[in-house]
């Protein structure tokens, strides 16, 4: 019997109910922001086809990506990210869709990865996404709603920051620093990854895509820039990426969320499909990894076979946030109790608690109704222990007077039901 | 172009904002209900070990699994059903778990089937399951949050019945008409199928197993018995499957759900592990496939390598309990519209409209803002299509004015707002 395993396969997480009361204010906290934002709800299944995942990923994702056949020999991949399968959406209807479409979603995401520090082979991850506007209104929406989801969880202001740059930006900068188009997208991916690897190494990379040491030299320039200000300085005022920028911080002005926003230059993005404003939150001591990111990319509709449409979006896993929350509010964070809790002392008393239990949910009160007899103490240990905000216990006596004890698990008050 | 796919693979569903209405009324009302009875939330990833699932499930249903391989060559599964990793679960903390304990989980299952009459390869399934009790409320229990789950998706109680029977009495009646116990896995077997194959089919099978004609006569006549009396009377009043199941429909009167219970002899469910109480919910014109089901399964726990445990549970899907609501309740059932929707004539209202969102937003309520300008013609029809409960629409006139025109859309009602 020892050499049976119960364990999720490797990688993948079991929920139980303590663990699910965190998922669940998580994904609560998620539903709750979009919806308050007029986000739409889709879904589509776990499985995509390997091809449309090819048709849009780098080779890096496709190496992530867990990929299987059918029985009757269909390619199909468990889905690293939620972006291709809302392109490949959209583009099935995009004759027929209202745009600009608001569209959120929680999806379950796949990646293949070794077993490094704890990361998971899984997360969920809520995407917002809105298709076929270029206003700036867009990144200001859904970065509202992301602010909101947080505010909901019960993060404070004061412990996470939202990190914004624009690729448009970096682009002018680099142009303007004489560093051609083309080699743009080999320095954004070398340039993301800054922090994991050296400077050096970032150098080396840069050179190997062709830039002389000149460039190399003011492209890490480029990175000390640390204000719009100084950046419209190097771009011109009239830059479009500047501009849009701007609007962005002044958009979050009015909306209330500006505080928690800041340039930083460095906020690359990884995927290569992104064209415009991009950013990503922290926690303000960046001991964590990034809670959420996103951007515009107007490019990937095209990319899957759509027609070209522009497009802002953004991802927001379950598994950072709830690392940041457990260490700003504390393993224990408070749940609201409520509802009640029903227990009895002998088979003799078990009708009472059964009619009494069914008169409680009439009222629409949530009730959990012991499935034995109990002891007392141990009726009540267990109703501490679980999320009932009221218990009652009916004995011998409760049902001779016809009238139980009430105890508010809260406030340890007790009042008194009529049976 | 044109040879570019954008259909989900085969078998798999897409849910636009239109299905996600639907998909949410089922999942909402199987949380609130769920929840409303003290269940437990819990979830496990739809990646399992394929040895888990074939320590646990027949030959029939490993043909339908999804199986495959990682890249170490580990030897995974899309799960067919929740139960074997609920019982994983169980079995991990069986030392140290509350029982009994009430657990519930909307779990995507996947099953390989050839694509017949539109059947689909996924679905999901709200799962309930109550282990480490033997007491009859625990079916009760069961039953009541499924009803009140129906309730609360709008199904009135006159389109369905669940029937209820139970393996225990059938193998008691088997066994008084002379067939012996090692048979009775056999014959429940063959007797699922009954509606699927011809009785003439049925009783070959059961000759095949060893029955002879008297016997499978016998078993016929059985399935003829119409009542719990008629099937007291054969059973013996004593026999403790008939006192459990009158003990079921006892406490579903005192639960309010008794009308809804009816005595069918005919209900097996195919899974071998039933022990007990079986039930099926249908809707009453028997037009659709089982819309839940489940039963009492107190040897499974042992199967998978635990410790035996007393338990009972039932899965509900979502795709036919989908197929009865829009039956019953028509396509176009309505849904609580709330909320605001925002637009404006041009980009001179765009700041007032912003502020405006942020302000009803702060009030808490639901706001979608148009990310564009419109004509107000466009705006009030696509804000009539969505789910918003009132329109504003700011033009030039209502901020020279200061006040906003506030339409509701389900009255036609105009009040005003003060910007």
């Amino acid at each position: 019997m020892s050499t049976i395993s119960f364990e999720a396969p490797r990688g993948m997480r079991d929920f139980y109910p303590e663990d699910m009361i965190w998922r669940n204010r998580i994904f609560d906290a998620w539903r709750t922001a979009a919806e308050h934002f007029g986000f739409q709800n889709y879904d589509a299944c776990v499985v995509e086809s390997l091809e449309l995942l090819q048709r849009k990923s780098g080779e890096e994702v496709s190496e992530q990506i867990y990929a299987f056949e059918d029985k009757s020999g269909r390619k199909l991949a468990l889905r690293p990210e939620m972006t291709p399968t809302l392109a490949r959406m959209v583009a099935a209807k995009q004759s027929r869709l209202p745009f600009p479409i608001k569209w959120y979603a929680t999806a379950q995401c796949f990646r293949y990865e070794r077993m490094t520090r704890g990361r998971k082979r899984e997360h969920y991850q809520l995407n917002m996404d809105i298709v076929g506007s270029q206003e700036v209104l867009c990144e200001a929406e859904i970065l509202g709603a992301a602010v909101y989801a947080m505010r909901t969880m019960g993060m404070p202001d004061a412990a996470w920051r939202i990190h914004v740059s624009s690729r448009a930006l970096l682009g002018e900068l680099l142009a303007a620093s004489g560093i051609p188009e083309q080699q743009h997208a080999a320095v954004f991916i070398a340039l993301d990854k800054r922090g994991k690897i050296s400077d050096e190494e970032i150098a080396a990379l840069l050179k190997a895509e062709g830039l002389n040491d000149e460039a190399i030299k003011k492209t890490f320039t480029l990175l000390a820039v640390n204000s719009i200000d100084e950046a419209a300085a190097l771009a011109g005022a009239e830059s479009p990426a500047i501009q849009n920028l701007k609007e962005l911080f002044a958009t979050a002005q009015q909306m209330g969320y500006a505080d928690l926003l800041m340039f930083d230059i460095a906020v690359i993005r990884g995927l290569s499909y992104y064209t415009g404003i991009v950013f990503e939150a922290f926690d303000v001591q960046r001991k964590f990894r990034a809670i959420f990111g996103g951007g515009r990319y107007d490019s990937l509709l095209a990319l899957v076979g759509g027609q070209s449409m522009p497009a802002v979006g953004m991802g927001f896993g379950d598994v950072v946030v709830g690392e940041v929350l457990r260490e700003v509010l504390g393993e224990t964070a408070p749940v609201a109790r409520q509802g009640y809790a029903v227990g009895y002392m002998s088979v003799a008393e078990r009708a009472s608690a059964i009619a009494l239990a069914a008169r409680l949910r009439a009222t629409g009160e949530r009730v959990d109704l012991a499935l034995l007899p109990q002891k007392p103490k141990h009726f009540f240990g267990k109703a501490g222990n679980s999320l009932a905000k009221f218990a009652i216990f009916l004995g011998p006596d409760d049902l001779a007077s016809g009238v139980a004890q009430v105890k508010n698990l809260e406030t340890r008050e007790v009042t008194q039901v009529q049976l």
